[in-house]
């Protein structure tokens, strides 16, 4: 598992309703009890030679819902390079201890090249193990996307706790709204700030663009490292989407199903590029209580986080509103990581049984349970 | 749980006792086996991005055996801040993966604001969970006073391995004694060392003052630093505790029931002090073996750990002398915690109810059996 | 368990039968499930001050496949010792907490000491765990001796997996080498490279020594460093092994067995080393495609890894042959490992009892299953 484009639309609608079942089922300690007994025959390695702690975190709580035992490697020094060791060597050796690994290392294509090995391994009917890229370096993080995804899904299918044979969000919702539909499609997406450089927004547009009839706006400065890229937008058009820019997030706010809201990612400023800051209206890309209360009464606000709380992308203040889903999106990476471990495993056609047994109001869509 | 203040004398006996039941419970294959049956379901992280082995270790420890998984942050420098990420943005985002924090930071009354945090979030509905304070900076080290009192609490009942219907240690010991009593009130104790700079002694004596008919004896060289401080003296007599202060521990050996010795802390002292403690007989703050055959049979020698091997405070021959309980304290501390864990879980009924179903010889208070 | 020479030959094929039980059982999930819960209710310890990945791992791995839980130290600077405590104490404070300690430390015969100091506390009757010597410094590394061991065990059983009551591995290759026999005993085995300063070459022929009628080859630069030392030679020559040098690979790459390749360390160089190996002919020491075509068909290429991967003593383009065992070899350091902990808290008997009834085509030897 290591770019975005090996999920299709299908296998996204697939893992999302797996994660909600898995979900659901930890949501009580007899349910927790079958999960942890679905593989705890299984050792996995967390190889995060570059530190990403939020994501860390996510994949070994994913991997304890599982019952998965794990080891970690974390220091890129423990390596035996300085004794000659080749890192396909070093990679082949720990494969040799685990039975999947879950990689975030610093050397581009790292994670490619390993899955590259592990191939050739089968090829030669030798011992090998699946890999997960974890984010590697400048490339493509494909679990964030894959979260981001899974919690548009649970956003866009208007389910409520409080749902009942008299009463649905998604009858209330569509008082006000009419043409309110349920899913991804058909949907108005905001993408706002560093454009340019956020591989989040990337990976994230790349997956939707294959839903249907999508309509994206980004906003950013007008700055040729922070706009959309040509090439990427030209990408999207090829695939049908409807892209339009923005210089002011003033322009979308109302017309917005969803808001993906970025940080400006100064770190990778020139010299030339912090003039241009000196001068930049910041207010434009940023979010405010008055542009959230303009914002439809449904619409989701998300941030791949962190969030820059100098530069107040997104004020604290923002936190308790009801559109603000940053945080319970950090939460979904959990359980959308463990339905991707276990769909790997294939354990997932278990947990679909024990899903409709033990739930007697199935869900055919992600809803809002835990 | 962030305060020692926040344990009355009810809550202690009650940790105590559950603390003891989890230690004979733990000590048969089936009875662990009980215990990691009671909390799988849940995850802890141990956010120590201060380093203190010990403390960890023995928490670790304790989730272990009550089944819980866990997760750790060893490394501050992990966090996103320096991306302008706040550190309760990612204390909040840390707690979204799992069911409790236990944390020690070197930033001064963070566990503190962490779990005001968590209290707003509870205000306004939204996911939160416990946290535990494993010792912050220079503040209060609340769980290392539990293990203190626990270890107390043990050795003043008076019980042990051999106790039959034909002997007990208790009537062995009041031949000699003849006033002795159970438990913790009325007894004479005694700190000797860095009674000022040692927080271990503050959150001590701050537990113990809610006893009854107490009698302290500090014993410290006659330095502002080091001696007891008027403020803190004054909490205790306001307590109605009895207090004396010392200059040489002869004057006190053979009359402490408890004997809690502590480190200089030299790694706190001025240029000044250094002139001061070149000029210091060590001797009468330090224990030796003729001390030690002073001191009553049944007394207990308490020492927070680590101890100066180079200054010998509590020479290694003393060790093996049966008073010496500092090892056993450490080991306590692995019960306490596991007990206060279970508590904040709302799991210690079912501990109870286990241990009075499978324990016939049904303890009322803390016994010595494993 | 500190030295290599504490495993007797008939402890070695104990601990060897074991390991491939343990590797047959951990084969399906209900057999994993048994092995897990032998010993949940003991706690390790990894204390590795000193880094090394692969032993780590391993070593963690073994621990999982019991159930036991765990805990690590790795980083040296943990300990309280700048407070000025023993490195004793700390030892004792942490063996507190654990059940067993599994340690590698860059102090000279540091593992050795807390051996001492638990046998101490036994005899004072107080509370002590056993201790495993992970590798220390440039003493010996038993476990790593063991794990070669057993992949010779393994090797010389010639079973396969495709044996049926027509057809067996050994009844092919004895057509070929009639005089082959299944075992260790009157084997040649050679040893390649930095002969003088591989500390396994050493710990491993220690081992070996202790069966019949061997005959150990040596290949290494005639340099006072690498070659092999006069007492080691001695040593080997007392216990009967017939004990040959040689200055090229070539000369006896046909008549091995075995053949345990090292990288020369030349980290351990000095300024007049460097002059020395600057004129060296490497290929002398060095196998190639060619080499290995010339070995007999079942003898097995070992290496205690990392491999130079700019040297080449091994190259890539030898890892799919079949002789090529090194990568199987490291695998087999989990269940070896698995087997010494098993036996150390005395599951060995349990684990031969759930074998014999569970796996019908009970083997004598260690058998290629897994």
């Amino acid at each position: 598992m290591i770019f975005s484009k090996q999920f299709d639309k299908e296998l996204l609608e697939h893992l999302g309703n797996v994660a909600t079942m898995i979900r659901d089922i930890a949501s009580t300690k007899d349910g927790y009890k079958f999960l942890i007994s679905l593989l705890f025959h299984k050792r996995a390695m967390l190889y995060f030679t570059q530190a990403s702690t939020r994501t860390f975190l996510s994949f070994m709580a994913a991997l304890q819902i599982l019952g998965i035992s794990w080891s970690e490697i974390r220091d890129p020094s423990v390596s035996s390079e300085y004794k000659g060791e080749s890192p396909l060597d070093s990679m082949r050796m720990f494969s040799s201890y685990c039975d999947i690994i879950i990689m975030r290392s610093k050397i581009p294509d790292f994670a490619e090249c390993c899955a590259y090995l592990m191939n050739d391994l089968d090829d030669f009917n030798q011992r090998n193990v699946p890999i997960i890229n974890g984010g590697a370096g400048a490339d493509e993080h494909p679990t964030q996307a894959l979260l981001d995804i899974y919690t548009i899904q649970r956003e866009f299918a208007f389910v409520s706790k409080k749902d009942s044979s008299k009463w649905t969000l998604f009858d209330e919702l569509r008082k006000k709204y009419p043409g309110l539909k349920r899913g991804l499609d058909g949907k108005v997406y905001g993408f706002c700030g560093d454009v340019g450089r956020g591989r989040t927004v990337r990976s994230l547009t790349n997956l939707l663009s294959q839903y249907d009839d999508m309509t994206f706006y980004f906003v950013s400065p007008d700055h040729p490292k922070l706009k959309l890229p040509a090439n990427f937008k030209n990408e999207l058009l090829d695939q049908g989407v409807d892209v339009k820019e923005y210089d002011d997030l003033n322009e979308i706010v109302d017309k917005v199903d969803m808001l993906y809201m970025t940080r400006i990612q100064h770190e990778h400023d020139s010299a030339e590029d912090k003039e241009f800051f000196k001068k930049l209206d910041y207010s434009k890309y940023y979010l405010s209580k008055d542009k959230v209360e303009r914002m439809k009464d449904y619409a989701a606000i998300l941030h791949p986080f962190p969030r820059d709380t100098r530069a107040k992308e997104i004020p604290a203040e923002i936190d308790n509103d009801p559109r603000a889903k940053y945080f319970a999106q950090a939460r979904n990476g959990i359980w959308i990581r463990a339905a991707l471990i276990a769909y790997l495993f294939d354990a997932d056609g278990k947990i679909a049984s024990h899903y409709q047994k033990h739930f007697s109001d199935y869900h055919d869509y992600n809803v809002e349970v835990l």
